[in-house]
């Protein structure tokens, strides 16, 4: 993970990949000093991460104590067998990926109009098909609901994303993997093959 | 996530979980004091947490200054709509799921044979198909690489797993669910509609 080749410094890059996943893993320190890790749905909004929760429990009070947090979206592509490149040594094996990384203070939204519109933004995510009356903070069925969840908000300092698709590689090896995966046409190797000719570093001397 | 319905007892649900999947999210403290949120590849093996990568970088150097870590596995099952158990409210939508959570402390394996064989159970999982010289650390052409990668266990002391299957739902409102589960036939829900019915809660008065 350290090879400068993976990181991604187009924001529009990363930010097509937050608006694009459902669920990501927030990482704080609890309040018995050990870091912690919690699978969480999530909306990117406004550039904001929001979740939502329980208003009681490890999240809630290790964050009021200390409100850093890393929050990881991952989406793994395409597992590469050593094969693909190398016909004796196990070492090329690896997977290509997409992850960002964010990182800043986590806050309580409290004000219900803000919570409303966090998890109508939320839902739209993951329920675009509708099928509820609107989440409205003056709709009195939604009021008990929108007082007892925790609406949680993560304004990032920082966003690192780093995308592997073989830009590492030689031209040589890059075209023996998409070769691989060619033959290999699990349902995701033609995407990833797409990503693998996209990252490819851009010869200075070519016309493309 | 506090609901004491989803928790897994059973160590052998948690190991064949843990046994099933590739990666998990590791997290630690960094030397800035940070929560950290690295997603690995790992192995489940002799009841150890093996991970495998670089020598250098914030990872090794934030676990040599503080070796408590948390990893987490987790799995999206099904995204469960509102209006599979409630035609008004948004507030039934859901996610069921599996997560793992293993806490402890993270060491260094520095003997070569120790690597090699965690290297090898490593690609075993990811590679079955094999396509490579056995992982060997008297094969000298091996030596290099192991003695360049570094190889990181993580013994647990404590595992907390949580499988979301509608557990806390009345009898009602599990069978609707899986009613519009049927009817939506998304390529994983017949495997979710046996998950459901096995974490259902058996009646005391039932036969089955």
């Amino acid at each position: 993970m350290r090879r400068k080749e993976f990181n991604v410094d187009d924001p529009e890059l990363y930010e097509s990949f937050l608006e694009e996943q459902h669920d990501g893993v927030l990482t704080f320190i609890g309040t018995d000093g050990w870091p912690k890790a919690v699978p969480l749905n999530y909306v990117y909004h406004n550039e904001v991460i929001y979740f939502h929760g329980s208003k009681k429990g490890e999240k809630i009070t290790g964050l009021a104590s200390d409100s850093r947090a890393e929050f990881l979206v991952y989406q793994s592509h395409a597992f590469i067998p050593s094969y693909f490149t190398d016909p004796y040594l196990a070492c090329p094996a690896t997977v290509f990926f997409r992850s960002v990384r964010i990182r800043g203070h986590v806050t309580q939204v409290e004000e219900a109009e803000e919570k409303a519109s966090v998890l109508a933004a939320l839902l739209t995510r993951m329920q675009p098909e509708g099928g509820y009356s609107p989440i409205d903070a003056t709709d009195k069925r939604y009021t008990g609901s929108l007082r007892g969840v925790a609406v949680l908000r993560l304004d990032p300092e920082e966003i690192t994303g780093k995308f592997k698709f073989g830009q590492n590689l030689s031209e040589t090896r890059r075209e023996q993997v998409i070769q691989g995966l060619c033959e290999r046409d699990l349902s995701d190797d033609p995407d990833t093959i797409k990503r693998i000719r996209d990252s490819a570093p851009k010869c200075p001397f070519s016309h493309n």
